[in-house]
């Protein structure tokens, strides 16, 4: 297991900065004045694609050798991290297989093919999606780039909170949602080295709170379906990316769904951006724990901004 | 009649700057593919009290001497103009007193009372909203601050396309919606001067098209009560801007409530940004008349963000 370091931070960031942009960050005196603490937002939903997955595609896709680049690059995903990699290859100009279930949402799947990505679908299970991929992969020698537990990717994502601290002048904690921990893991490594007073915290569905559990009991927890409307949170940690979490990691905070759901119109009626489910778990963390955030200077990573806007989580029921 | 000068906007930007934010601007390789014009959006629903209303709102109230200010400022809107004036009187520290329609949505009035505007109430009648008025002025001799027919005000608007012009390098054209034409006149203001090359174009609703048509019959018409879910956008021209709007508007273009719903989406899931009805109408004309826009750079001032995300448009019918 290599343990990507500062240095694959920065060099991530040199190679993938004329391909992403520099998302900006917002403030609300409203929301900042509800929870008690200075809020800032960096606002990665703004990435092309509209999630921070493109930095640890691009530093995955920009990275290859022209030779392993023909070939093109591979990943199982039906999220973010496969339209990410899709726009990735894209901007290089190579192949990007994605294997996908045949039951994830058109939307998704129509994002892939507009970023040029070529989907084979598998059946909605672990068995089939691990053939399938190995198949495409054997016809068609494809780079894999895991979602989230590949050096890359983690330090393709660390150059976010790099941004973030130089254009906030300082933090004390950042809180950004976890999922299989790819973004918090490029956090950890970042923040360990740049600002190692910043605290690094994670926020968590209830209904997927495996991380949580894990960090408690010092050892990998993985469920196995679990359900949230976060769904870019439904993965578990992996072993790269629970070294970052289990060493650098202050905390793990959950929300229920009526508090995401509650924290996502907040974030859109006062700050107005469109953020997916999954973006407004640390909001509604720092709005249930308020001591733990007040007078602080607090970093929330808006992770992404893909949503179906006909069936946006208070329009059901 | 005073028609404020290109000095005016300079001594509002200075006048504004603290109290205001300098918005981003957004761009999306989608979106400009899809119009074949090079898009630019000036965010000002990023504006904290969410629309750009606050620019010429902030130039009233913060250049008013100290014995006026201690009388406040007052004026009838149900709109973002009443929450961006009694936003700027707060920040200032002084009374603003707002005559409201009863009928008007409880969201508008919370977010008045909130910045610690006080409301009036009137029946939703010119008679009964004139009448209230001037009562409320001779009790408190409140400054009047008219949404859009004040040169305080159409130099405060102004500031924005100097912004723009200065983030974007340089624009063709800058498309604005028109209401009673506060924006339009301080973007005809600013670029007339500064960069003269540069088209202003209107967007308007079909079903509130009356700035098109006094542009067309060369003198102001005015709507009795227009029906649009642009709501705004349902004010008419007045003088002072049409003076603007006659000598320099290249253009105005109208559109269909269909064609804005779609752009309003289109904008939400492309640039993930929360933008109003109103704000949607400049990229609906440009996708409907793309000839008059393609190869160029086009500015759009996205004029606001406030909606309420329990009735959007789309979840209608």
């Amino acid at each position: 297991m290599y343990i990507p370091t500062y240095d694959d931070m920065l060099a991530a960031h040199e190679r993938i900065m004329p391909h992403i942009r520099r998302t900006p960050v917002r403030t609300s005196d409203y929301l900042s004045d509800l929870t008690g603490a200075r809020l800032f937002f960096k606002c990665e939903n703004f990435q092309e694609p509209g999630a921070f997955k493109v930095r640890g595609a691009a530093n995955a896709v920009f990275g290859l050798s022209d030779e392993q680049a023909n070939k093109g690059v591979a990943t199982h995903s039906s999220g973010n991290h496969a339209s990410c990699l899709s726009y990735a290859a894209m901007l290089r100009g190579i192949p990007c297989n994605v294997v996908m279930p045949r039951t994830a949402p058109q939307a998704k799947k129509d994002t892939v093919r507009r970023y040029g990505g070529v989907i084979t679908e598998c059946e909605p299970s672990t068995t089939s999606r691990e053939a399938t991929f190995a198949e495409v992969q054997a016809a068609t020698g494809g780079d894999f780039v895991h979602p989230y537990n590949d050096p890359r990717v983690i330090a393709g994502q660390g150059t976010c909170s790099r941004e973030f601290m130089e254009q906030t002048g300082g933090l004390d904690m950042v809180v950004a949602p976890i999922g299989g921990g790819g973004m918090i893991s490029g956090t950890c490594l970042t923040l360990s080295t740049l600002a190692p007073e910043t605290k690094v915290v994670a926020a968590e569905p209830e209904q997927a709170d495996d991380a949580y559990r894990s960090f408690k009991a010092g050892y990998i927890i993985a469920d196995d379906a679990p359900k949230t409307i976060a769904d870019g949170l439904l993965v578990p940690l992996k072993d790269l990316t629970w070294h970052f979490v289990s060493n650098h990691v202050s905390e793990i905070y959950t929300a229920s769904e009526q508090e995401i759901i509650d924290a996502m119109k907040l974030i859109w009626k006062h700050l107005r951006i469109v953020a997916e489910p999954s973006s407004a778990v640390p909001l509604a963390t720092v709005l249930k724990n308020p001591d733990a955030f007040r007078n602080k200077r607090v970093g929330i990573i808006i992770t992404g901004g893909n949503v179906d806007l006909d069936k946006l989580p208070w329009m059901q029921g």
